[in-house]
């Protein structure tokens, strides 16, 4: 990144110009130092939500005529210039996110990595659905035209950024890498926790697009009030998709404002989760119990896929678990949340938790006002059974652990869950209770995106298999991930075209490709 | 069928009994000679929709266990029953619905043919959707762990039959075959236009249900009030997705109710569409004025790809294509419509029409009292675009031509088009006007789901390439087909499997299995 790039403007991405946003101003927050760090962001009017739709609309045809290849090299050169940022990326991070060096390092590598793998499956063809029932013009009682079909891009997606990854899922993250493999322009709401970082990695896009020779509406980014700015955007006729991730009040609320438009579209919204983890008696001891604490504690708690939610056995191998994790909790010293509002959120949830639950261990607070400390409920499984309360969210570095007498209750338990983003299970493939394990796994088939036997929840692979996503209400879609290169489907819709002359067919349903392809139904590759 | 399954009781059949209904009865109506036919139909409670909900709930575990091979059976062994009852299934259609006999025989294979396309899909595994990324154990900085994926069924289905396809969008029609192939029980909520045919279709599925020793949840079909019965089911927690065909209002009304659940569900909506149809100058002729008046008539109109609206160019060809139109018309015999309601809104429409386009042909009525007479109303491209309720659908045999000077401005006129299921461009593609239809083409494709050159878009090839959807307002959700195989899709979503003990994965999931799959995203088959 020149030095050029490294200077933080505070203005708006819209249509290939920076601008001054003129609807207040704002300043990124330290949460570390707990004081507000320049420069001054300009905040976008409803006028600059509306350029912004406008000039998506505007290069949503060139950008969707784009051959997969080049679409595919726009991303590359985006991975490239996220990779040669990396160092002032990660400068600026530290100062916004109070989250550690390291991490934020490896979050660069995995954002260049996702833009990288979404550049592979366009070079592969496999997200473009191709399907050939060639012509039969000698069944009876009726020939059968020739019939192809693609997947299109839907057209203009607006991303939410979210406040817990600068990088992986917010300007430059999942959504938008995504959104632009697909063919659609991408608006970016940012979020007000990261600004420069928001800022910084637009330039980097910005140079791609450049690159590229791309229209500057195809990436937009602009800071603005979610109510005002935000809604404005989802309402944009222009509009085909939203991505979110975030509250599940503000993800309804998106869905909602989607659903009342004239032509509703799609809302993929990533809210809340819990993401249970069964620890069968098998399983349980010491070692498990810091293990889970590891997970806990790992950036303040601050991910979608926290564990919030245990189930220990009450015997000697589940106190041995819940023994370890009280005094890894108690050692625990706890990191900067992002904001004020998300640390105050935090110590709420908790005081809600202790009304119901009792608290078994609590660590100590870390540097600045905005880093609480870790803290480690218990209650029996009747009490969690009778109250729902318990089920609840608290982002952050807290969690239930559930006692149970019986694993045999616990199918039946998972069963009353609501959906969730993952669900774990740890046990002893060869002890009796893998066969409890076999209907946990079943029943949690129904409830959640992604099950694991062993391991955490936290750290999200970003690959073909992967599913970040589940049913209501951890997503507001659960047909869908916002991560991994499945992701793609969402911005995408199938079309079929009847007897078309090979000269106006798309140049991928033309005979002699050799992209992967069913064949009256058969798959060919 | 034996003589016991032609027997029509009137009742309803819940949880694998047949009960009779007490919410009042309903009779089938003859729509030829304009009266009643027995017997009478005993309607469903909101009891009988909750215990139909029970049920199915209750046999879904054991449904979705089922291997694909038996699931596969399963469809086969209705297909088999709808073609060896055919003759009593048209004799009884042919009362209820006065279409004629040949479209009702093909009708009924159509269907068969559905089920036993589905079927091949599970043979082949192609729905599943399997994506393996190994583990990496040695990968720096950190090993990756064993991701895989499949798709898993949502849960219990509501389909709503619809009026004007007796079998292939009703009780055994394209949104059951598609829900009971992805492993999801199904409960019709039987169109009141044919409730014969809907009991005998439906003691066709029941006699397989006990072929194959499944529950009587599997299948479910009650007839009952669409506000009332048709609401509990959409609202009932254990409903996971619903499928509907029919009116805008009723559709709309649905979506409402489904997302006003404390868990939303997505609901396929098969709503409206007036199917353009765009007339080059280089293909306008009195033969394609003919052919098109044969589309616009089949089964009195009644198709929701009916082509409701022909740009046809102010030239001799174009005069030559009108009058063809004009005079055939003036030579139909109008067909007898569903029911009376279906027929008082195409006069109401067609009354509509005529206050903003020029009539200028009108065939005669046919037999009874719902057999209005095709009708033919003109306008030229600046009325159109000046009156948007020139837009709106009247379903039936009625079409507005719209009368164009220059070509050129087509693709401009296709883009402010509402969402449609299908468009069809006739043109000569060695002429110059074929550079006119790339540039509708490319337009068209972000507005329909099925783009035709040449051929009447009436007609729907049940294949894997085929898309019967499209966006707002056409469907509710243009992501999605409901013809043709992708439609499994709709009531599936994916699970990811991490880390799991080959012990505890999905069969189709461990080693060794030959079944079609992305390995870290290369697709092996």
């Amino acid at each position: 990144m020149s030095a050029a790039q490294t200077v933080i403007t505070g203005e708006l991405l819209i249509d290939g110009a920076w601008r001054a946003g003129t609807a207040g101003a704002m300043r990124a927050f330290d949460p570390v130092r707990g004081e507000e760090v320049g420069p001054a962001f300009g905040m976008a009017t409803i006028d600059d939500a509306r350029d912004a739709a406008r000039a998506a609309a505007a290069a949503f045809p060139a950008f969707r005529a784009l051959e997969p290849a080049a679409r595919a090299a726009f991303l590359r050169s985006i991975a490239d210039g996220l990779d040669e940022a990396r160092d002032a990326l990660v400068e600026r991070a530290l100062v916004e996110t109070g989250l550690p060096e390291a991490r934020l390092v490896g979050e660069v590598a995995r954002t260049s990595g996702q833009m990288r793998l979404f550049a592979d499956v366009l070079d592969r063809g496999t997200a473009e659905g191709i399907r050939i029932d060639p012509a039969l013009p000698d069944r009876a009682p009726a020939p059968r035209l020739d019939i192809r079909q693609r997947k299109v891009p839907l057209g203009p997606v607006v991303v939410f950024g979210a406040s817990n990854f600068p990088f992986a899922f917010s300007n430059g993250g999942g959504d938008t890498a995504a959104a632009l493999a697909a063919g659609c322009p991408v608006i970016v709401k940012a979020h007000q926790a990261h600004p420069g970082v928001a800022e910084l990695v637009s330039r980097v896009i910005e140079r791609a697009m450049r690159e590229h020779g791309l229209p500057g509406g195809v990436y937009q980014s602009l800071l603005g009030s979610g109510r005002d700015v935000g809604t404005a955007l989802v309402k944009d006729a222009r509009v085909k998709a939203v991505g979110f991730t975030g509250s599940r009040s503000g993800g309804l609320a998106l869905v909602r404002a989607a659903q009342d438009r004239p032509e509703p579209i799609p809302v993929y919204a990533e809210m809340s989760s819990i993401n249970p983890v069964f620890v069968l008696p098998s399983a349980a001891d010491g070692t498990l119990g810091e293990g889970f604490v590891g997970s806990l504690t790992l950036g303040a708690g601050q991910f979608c896929t926290n564990p919030g939610l245990v189930f220990v056995p009450r015997d000697p191998a589940g106190d041995a678990f819940v023994d370890a994790a009280v005094a890894a909790v108690r050692r625990a010293v706890g990191q900067p949340m992002l904001t004020r509002g998300i640390h105050d959120a935090f110590q709420s949830g908790c005081q809600r938790l202790a009304t119901v639950a009792t608290e078994i261990a609590r660590g100590t607070r870390g540097p600045g006002p905005c880093a609480p400390a870790p803290r480690l409920f218990e209650a029996h499984l009747e009490q969690f059974l009778a109250r729902p309360e318990l089920s609840e969210e608290v982002f952050g570095a807290a969690a239930l652990l559930v006692r149970y007498d019986d694993a045999e209750r616990l199918p039946e338990v998972a069963s009353r869950l609501e959906g969730q983003l993952t669900a774990t299970i740890h046990v002893d493939p060869e002890a009796e209770d893998a066969a409890v394990a076999a209907r946990l796994a079943t029943e949690l088939e129904l409830r959640v995106g992604r099950i694991l036997v062993g391991g955490w929840p936290t750290g999200v692979e970003v690959g073909h298999a992967m599913v970040h996503g589940g049913p209501f209400p951890s997503t507001s879609d659960g047909r869908s991930t916002s991560v991994g290169s499945l992701a793609i489907e969402r911005f995408l819709r199938p079309v079929a075209y009847q007897s078309f002359p090979a000269a106006l067919l798309p140049r991928s349903l033309r005979d002699g490709t050799a992209l992967p392809r069913l064949v009256d139904g058969q798959p060919l590759v």
